[in-house]
């Protein structure tokens, strides 16, 4: 088993053992959840899922939250940053803390580094510690972020989702070799606080395994992506309970057209059931989605541990 | 000539003829953006260039829209939705119209369509005719609901902007085909309100020629996805004026690693000027991103006017 594989098969443990966070989410406040990578992508998540549960959020890029928050808020001064870093060291990540602090808006870090540039950047930290094995892609990590978020918004996780992880991830990966045979475009489809999710495994199955990969919500892949797809397509359908009808059509269609379908939630070549609500299914799915990326680099003989072109921190000089 | 190049390249004379809108955007207001697919990737360039001139504005697809609103916006009934459909009749963006002023939204709608499904259920239509041998990929309509969307934010779009989109379309037509060749994974690359023109320029050349495209912020791409950049990889640069350093250190890092870069507004291996502030590059960039689309079709001997898998109003039973 290499760093990668064991970073995320053993991370159940660390889900149970991360500690509730000291501060809670309030509703008469705007969020600002930043990251870059993979965190922005779990932000998409974490800001959606705000929303559902009744806190203005909106997910920005940190780059884009360090050069250019006025193009996302009118009043960047009303609004209370979330930042996500694992290494609490991404450059942008830390100069959109910076920043904002330095303008006088609040900034609460979530992180698996205690001891950061971003600790020292942010008016409160919410921390979990991550698999000690864990190398250049974020997994371990890139679920407990998620779980601390959750709980810093309200939602109970408790050790019934640590279970119900686990064995999602272990039903996809006891199936998952045959459906990778032949196929090179993989496409992810995810609504609500599942296309954070979604993207997030697009950019996972591409860094580790060097594959095409793409990410859209599930109705907007009907408007052009489309036609990309044909008998080298992989399709992972996340679900949501309440676009079940829709999506289940448009899985049909893309069955219709050559592609394979993993349905999380819902039905496909390769079908698992998610005993969750929407607002845990995110976080549920990680491990499957990286388990993914891990089989697929596998079959392709690439190492996961050593990813083309990356490091584990990403710096801007 | 074929009737998409035709759309295209004569495009212009309709963005002089298109009428001033009889509404202003109003900056005590929030405003939610919806539209599908090019639609969508517009709303994204619209909503930013709203929040760059101070009226609180968000994209959301109209699928979600029309399903979810809650995980966008805390209160929808506090926003006005502009609602983006060229014909007017896509379902999604219909739904969400209608949804909305069920509720009691105001709803405003953008269109090349005066008499339609979308214009019966908004409260106020902003319409420009669009060329007639338009097919089923957009083009000379997404550039006309861009300028009118500008317009009715505030931005004046007079004949300068045309010669100069026109100026650009040319000179990248000009030197295009040469770089196209042993090229099979296009990536567009831009900020703040380019990201969502790099997202439609991505679509563009997707269903037009069946490529492998993905569309990132800059910053962003070198958070995983440059894993995949090679010698096959065609990047398009939308420069934004005040990220010129970082963007230009960027592209010579993707020129290094093998990658050709196509510079809007900043060095790369083919560099076009762009004689415009930030807010109007999206819609001055759109026709040249069209253009390129239908050369690498016709290079691919893949015919434009016949996308695969599409029609020309997507609907959904």
């Amino acid at each position: 088993m290499n760093a990668t594989e064991r970073s995320i098969v053993e991370q159940f443990p660390f889900w149970d053992g991360a500690p509730e966070p000291a501060i809670r989410a309030d509703a008469s406040k705007s969020y600002v959840v930043v990251g870059c990578g993979t965190s922005y992508y779990l932000a998409q998540c974490i800001a959606a899922t705000m929303n559902l549960r009744g806190i203005q959020a909106l997910a920005v890029p940190g780059s884009e939250w360090t050069h250019r928050a006025q193009a996302y808020v009118r009043d960047e001064k009303a609004v209370t940053v979330v930042a996500l870093s694992r290494s609490g060291e991404s450059t942008e990540t830390v100069q959109a803390a910076e920043r904002s602090r330095s303008v006088g808006i609040e900034v609460i870090g979530i992180t698996c580094d205690r001891d950061s540039s971003l600790t020292r950047h942010s008016d409160h930290v919410i921390f979990a510690e991550t698999h000690p094995q864990e190398g250049i892609v974020m997994t371990s990590s890139a679920s407990l972020m998620v779980l601390m978020a959750l709980r810093f918004i309200g939602v109970p996780v408790g050790p019934d989702v640590t279970r119900e992880a686990d064995r999602v991830m272990r039903e996809l990966d006891a199936a998952i070799v045959p459906l990778l045979s032949g196929r090179s475009h993989f496409v992810y489809l995810g609504s609500g606080p599942l296309y954070g999710v979604a993207q997030e495994g697009s950019l996972k199955l591409q860094e580790m395994s060097l594959s095409y990969t793409q990410a859209y919500h599930p109705m907007e892949y009907r408007h052009g992506p489309i036609s990309l797809v044909e008998a080298r397509t992989l399709v992972v359908m996340l679900y949501s309970p309440e676009m079940l009808p829709e999506e289940t059509k448009l899985v049909a269609e893309l069955r219709a057209k050559g592609a394979a379908v993993i349905g999380l939630g819902g039905p496909g070549d390769l079908s698992i059931s998610l005993d969750a609500e929407e607002i845990l299914r995110g976080l549920i799915c990680l491990p499957a989605l990286q388990i993914l990326g891990e089989r697929l680099a596998v079959s392709r003989k690439i190492d996961s541990t050593a990813p083309r072109h990356l490091t584990k921190v990403v710096l801007v000089a």
